[in-house]
């Protein structure tokens, strides 16, 4: 937790505003809720309070525009099925593919394409106020596009995705031995590309699949440029901007070891300052493939204002 | 961990107790499970076995009393959904409202002064045998409760709660950043009260809420007094008490930071020594407010004997 | 998480193999997934993808054999709603009853007598191609059944388990006040048992049970012999099988208290180094005997390929 700093100069920072002004409303007479209590101090659990009612009314969904972005080992495809769940809830979703991933394949691009893609994507299009979700590596791609694009963009959403701090790659954020490993797989690939072993990918990416499901997704997985996985990033931008962020876990998420040191949450999250927490079932990959709804809906929390 | 020795102490406690007796009956013949197997030393699973039966009744409901105590930005409103959810699964609900909050106003309110209003409710009404829950700052105040009227009292609830160790206030359970801003704040107020920043409140205390839910529920949050959350509290009493203990953990709360050094659980619930452990989905507020029912459930599994 | 090298030796191992081969075939041509995009460099949601139609298929159930190991204060009967429930989903199952315990009760067992057990009863019926499933205790024990049967098993599955390190006892899992409470009550009986107080055994083992169905497992819950919860154990053999490995922790297990450090997840899971998570709902006894189905499922999932 050595952003706490971060998180608690979020608060301040908005605090500061708001003790600034003449005070909050929250004490004026006509917001002052009023019971009328079967007891001196007590309350009536019967009487309806001026709150209660209002739990009918939060399921009505406010439509929204999402840039997804994808991680590792994936593609633009990796969406398809939230996509559709969501534009099926009534959103508006793009999905970008990235340079060096799926119909733009390369072995040797850089964390500097990916983003550059993504960047003219969105200004090409004219995108704005919308919420951009980056998911696993994905997520070093939207700190960095949100320093090039942060006036476009009204929440960063990171789901089970890593978050550098300013001056780390990626791959810091993994354990020392995990690192070296991925370090011998990228030499020994010849092309400085990652393959994983499929039982290494089965049990850690998409553990809650099926066999089958696991062996399809492991199928499409073409080998990723590595690269873009240990360059160091410059996100001193990214830590001064002030776009709300929220973080979305999978509980079942198993790609870095879970527990305060390397878990997605909440050792990468911690990273963000102060940032809504979401959290649902499922793991790396499966959820997107199996349960499409569902991972709308989580988005949908972790995206609303 | 701190408190293992406490939790330990717990068992010890029992442990003499029992082994005081003359043994245990568990060796009984007639408690031995007479199974019929369909290998020398296997076990058929197709026979019944003596405890499966009992699942069935796993959910008659056991009427109990409980007294329910909210905590800070809250008066005794937050629970009239929980509680109504209750009342209605055959249980007795009292929910008093304590010194310096909802209908008793004040921003110099002390602990002490919040401490007697809740004895004295349970005095004058003559309340005994019921379960005393305590929500977030609540949870201080049950410590205090059970000091003075330890007797009457068959289980304390603590639902996402504070729980200081002896002469440590509610504060101290706070990452060191976050006293400091809640200090700046309270002196910014002008009389010594908290008026959280809304993005701080949405986030941190109803990150699952829509945002209309969320701005209802803050809209009705009064600045909340100061100095009974940085007062140090004697708690050595509380501490040499023998009342049953659980803790709720609603696993979304991120008002501490999730883990376990700032976490409700384990962290602040650890500090029980012995307790049951509920878990459940939520938030900080929000599920009080949108899920009572649930709620209702999960305190009654908290609260049972 | 001191064996994460153990944990990366197994991704190397298999790294090394398969980057020895000729290749990975996730580039080929055929293999690359074909999207009509909307956009140029974007996705098409609306576009169905050679992945989503998978989904459907993850439900059909792959016959497998279970072999299913009890923990302390327990015996085979344990299992018999989740081996009924799992017969019922068209597996096979075993339940061996081992020395010391249920048909075979005897105070003064060693750990070596309980492994044998086991190892007769699959030799005796010539089980192979069978998944392992240790509860609690019974992760030392199949720990120790791998060793001299490695070949007859497909994965080793720790539910709840205790996993020693090589040298250790399952006493050492747990935190020093309570291994000496252990002792204590070991020495108090007079035998070398450890008979629970039923309030540490209700709070810790079956917290989210109601009181009745609580009382009837510890009734039928014989003393334990403490020597093999105390004996160092050998493991060196087992920390260089080879055998698939997956850990399922249902949550609200708190018989180790909960957290980094003696949580079942992640610290007694991380001993495994590369396993799979399953993660659900419930206690360390009371899912067995309440939501058997729902157990059977979550072992499925652990335990397929």
């Amino acid at each position: 937790m050595k952003t706490t700093s971060a998180w608690v100069g979020a608060i301040v920072g908005t605090a500061i505003l708001i003790s600034g002004t003449t005070g909050c409303t929250q004490s004026d007479d006509k917001n002052t809720v009023k019971i009328k209590s079967q007891n001196q101090n007590g309350v009536s659990y019967t009487n309806a309070n001026t709150i209660s009612g209002l739990a009918a009314n939060t399921n009505k969904e406010d439509p929204l525009t999402f840039v997804l972005v994808h991680g590792s080992w994936a593609d633009a495809n990796f969406w398809s099925n939230t996509a559709a769940e969501l534009k099926k809830q009534g959103h508006t979703v793009y999905v970008p593919e990235y340079a060096g991933h799926g119909t733009l394949y390369n072995p040797s691009v850089k964390h500097e394409d990916i983003v550059k893609s993504v960047v003219d994507y969105i200004t090409s299009k004219k995108l704005k106020n919308f919420v951009l979700v980056g998911h696993s590596f994905g997520g070093t791609v939207i700190q960095k596009v949100a320093e090039q694009v942060p006036d476009r963009i009204n929440r960063l959403v990171f789901f089970d995705a890593f978050v550098p701090l300013d001056g780390q790659s990626l791959s810091d954020q993994l354990p020392p031995e995990l690192q070296k490993v991925f370090g011998q797989l990228a030499e020994a690939s010849g092309n400085g590309t990652i393959t994983m072993p499929f039982t290494f990918f089965r049990e850690g990416f998409v553990n809650t699949a099926s066999e089958s499901l696991a062996k399809s997704i492991y199928k499409n997985a073409k080998p990723e440029p590595a690269t873009p996985l240990v360059q160091k990033l410059d996100l001193k931008k990214f830590y001064g901007l002030n776009i709300p962020k929220s973080y979305l876990f999978l509980t079942s998420d198993t790609v870095t070891p879970q527990g305060d040191k390397y878990g997605f949450h909440p050792a990468q999250s911690s990273h963000l300052g102060q940032f809504r927490l979401i959290l649902g079932e499922g793991d790396h990959m499966t959820t997107a493939y199996e349960q499409p709804g569902y991972l709308a809906q989580k988005l949908y929390q972790a995206a609303r204002k």
